[in-house]
């Protein structure tokens, strides 16, 4: 569907490791506060001052996590990047520095990375984070890329998934299920494809679920508004797997049950009805769909008139007593229990 | 050849994502001083305090940086951190955590994948580092494992490949060549087994290039060997390419040129017998070899006296001004152009 079929193909072998990532990396030289020596010694130094370092890593496999049929390489350097910066967002810190290492087979030409690199350039640039060392290797099949995320947070602003307190409530960022649903739509039109190559599919109508999908983002502006609104969450976590599977984590981790309003679910008009095109339920998309990059956490109830205004935050429960267990409150007022179907990378393949 | 028939198989889909990663890091429970928070959240929290971080990172490929017919996995585990480890030491830093994130195909059973943890765990505790988080994903084929190690460093004490000045001596610690010869050892072995599945190699001869090849120690011990002598090298790198190739890194990132003694070179007896036996030049192995983990670094002439009587380090030749070249002096004294040709991944495959 993306392929040019005359594209310059410079081969990875005439440049060999050391030359391939010089290559790379070789216009992301912005120099962060806190980074003191970037790439190219055997290690980044960082300097955090009176901050703690705050640390995530990632996996993304093709075949498993992507798939080059539909997924932009320039898209995925950033959704790559996306994934990761979400973790540390996740603990209410700001990030800063990220290493990248990827693992390709020789099928792959310089200027197949050099896409990838791209979207990784520009992902550091809008989210203020520098590269500041990583790996390439070869592989005997595919492309892999492991990201490392650093950032920073004062001592005491660190928000862990184990401090939802009873009456808490549960709030979200955005809406929810778009990027699994433009996951489908890319599906479908990669089997029309494989049928009739010359099929022109119009996408517009999906337009939002499928950069959902393709371009997340991660929420750095909702730690700024946190700070703006004064709120610290009590606990806190981004949604990879989907709400049922998150809400879950964040229950079991702070020893308390959860409800969730079914009739609160933010979701978007283009979610509704690609749901009802598709004939699935979009509270099952909302709950196990996955991919969205939002932010789950909990807020104490006397924190709710800060937040109550607010657009970009949605109140879709709350917190209860740990024997009270897990729920969906559904808009005809049943409690059924709470289950995580979310993606599941090893069980899937 | 080191295959166990009767070894009990768990298939990893048994556990799922959340489950595998639990299992295989439950004992992983020390808590290091800097460590605020481990495994189990979005991200780890490091407090290093008015310290530096210093981050590195490496990916290993099997069928590109190891094969798992003669390399076991527990030793993979080990070998894996130490790379990354032997980096954090070439800054002269200290290694305190690191993230270990894995790609598997389903062919490797739940015990296999226990296997390569303990050797990781060895690793952790030998070397006084807490493993704090990562990632476990399926891969279409074979295993991968990413590796970042964080480390930390006061303010000042950090040590470039850039810093080497004219008349430095140059320092090589340990000896050189055993893990390659070591690989051509397994790799020969590998061929006769194919031929003949029966036979019991005696690879007693062997045993040090051996160990060296599939259990490599970084050199934490120089770091706080440099402290009680009161040394700060002036530039260091560790050799993982080859004693050629990270030389010439130095010179050519300190502006300067180098010159090596062939006759100082570091060889243990039992390179130059293997040497003699697979009929190669025993200086060619040191200088291209790769993957001794041992560390490179220039000193400024009057340290020498502080260095001289300690048999982990030799001198093996010194800095010149950069007009001057890179070369190697042969034991019949003659000058020729030191070359890199040290193992390239994207190269080889």
């Amino acid at each position: 569907m993306i392929e040019d079929k005359n594209q310059k193909r410079t081969s990875l072998s005439e440049l060999g490791e050391f030359g391939l990532i010089k290559h790379l990396t070789k216009e992301f030289d912005f120099i962060h506060e806190s980074t003191v020596k970037g790439n190219g010694d055997d290690a980044a130094v960082i300097d955090f001052k009176d901050k703690q370092a705050v640390v995530s890593t990632d996996l993304l496999v093709e075949g498993v996590h992507f798939d080059l049929a539909y997924m932009p390489l320039k898209h995925l350097g950033y959704k790559a990047v996306m994934v990761n910066l979400s973790d540390i967002y996740a603990m209410n810190a700001v990030a800063s520095q990220i290493t990248v290492s990827i693992a390709v087979s020789n099928r792959f030409p310089l200027e197949a990375l050099e896409e990838l690199y791209d979207g990784i350039k520009q992902a550091c640039k809008i989210y203020n984070v520098e590269l500041i060392g990583g790996d390439t290797t070869s592989s005997n099949k595919g492309l892999l890329i492991s990201v490392t995320a650093i950032g920073q947070v004062q001592e005491g602003d660190e928000v862990y998934r184990s401090g939802a307190k009873p009456n808490d409530l549960l709030v979200v960022t955005g809406d929810l299920g778009g990027a699994y649903l433009g996951l489908q739509v890319l599906e479908r039109e990669k089997e029309v494809f494989k049928v009739n190559p010359q099929s022109q599919p119009d996408l517009d109508m999906y337009s939002y679920i499928i950069e959902r999908q393709l371009k997340p983002e991660a929420r750095k502006d909702i730690i700024q508004l946190l700070v703006d609104l004064e709120v610290k969450p009590t606990s806190m976590i981004d949604i990879s797997d989907g709400l049922a599977s998150e809400a879950l984590h964040i229950a079991d981790q702070s020893a308390v049950g959860v409800n969730i309003f079914e009739e609160k679910i933010p979701l978007d008009p283009q979610v509704i009805s690609t749901c009802e095109e598709f004939k699935i339920d979009s509270t099952m998309v909302a709950l196990s769909g996955g991919e969205d990059y939002e932010l789950l956490f909990t807020i104490a109830q006397e924190d709710y008139p800060k937040i109550k205004a607010n657009p970009n935050l949605t109140v879709i429960g709350h917190i209860a007593d740990k024997q009270e267990g897990n729920h969906l409150i559904t808009r005809n007022n049943t409690k059924i229990p709470l289950k995580a179907q979310g993606w599941n990378a090893l069980l899937d393949s």
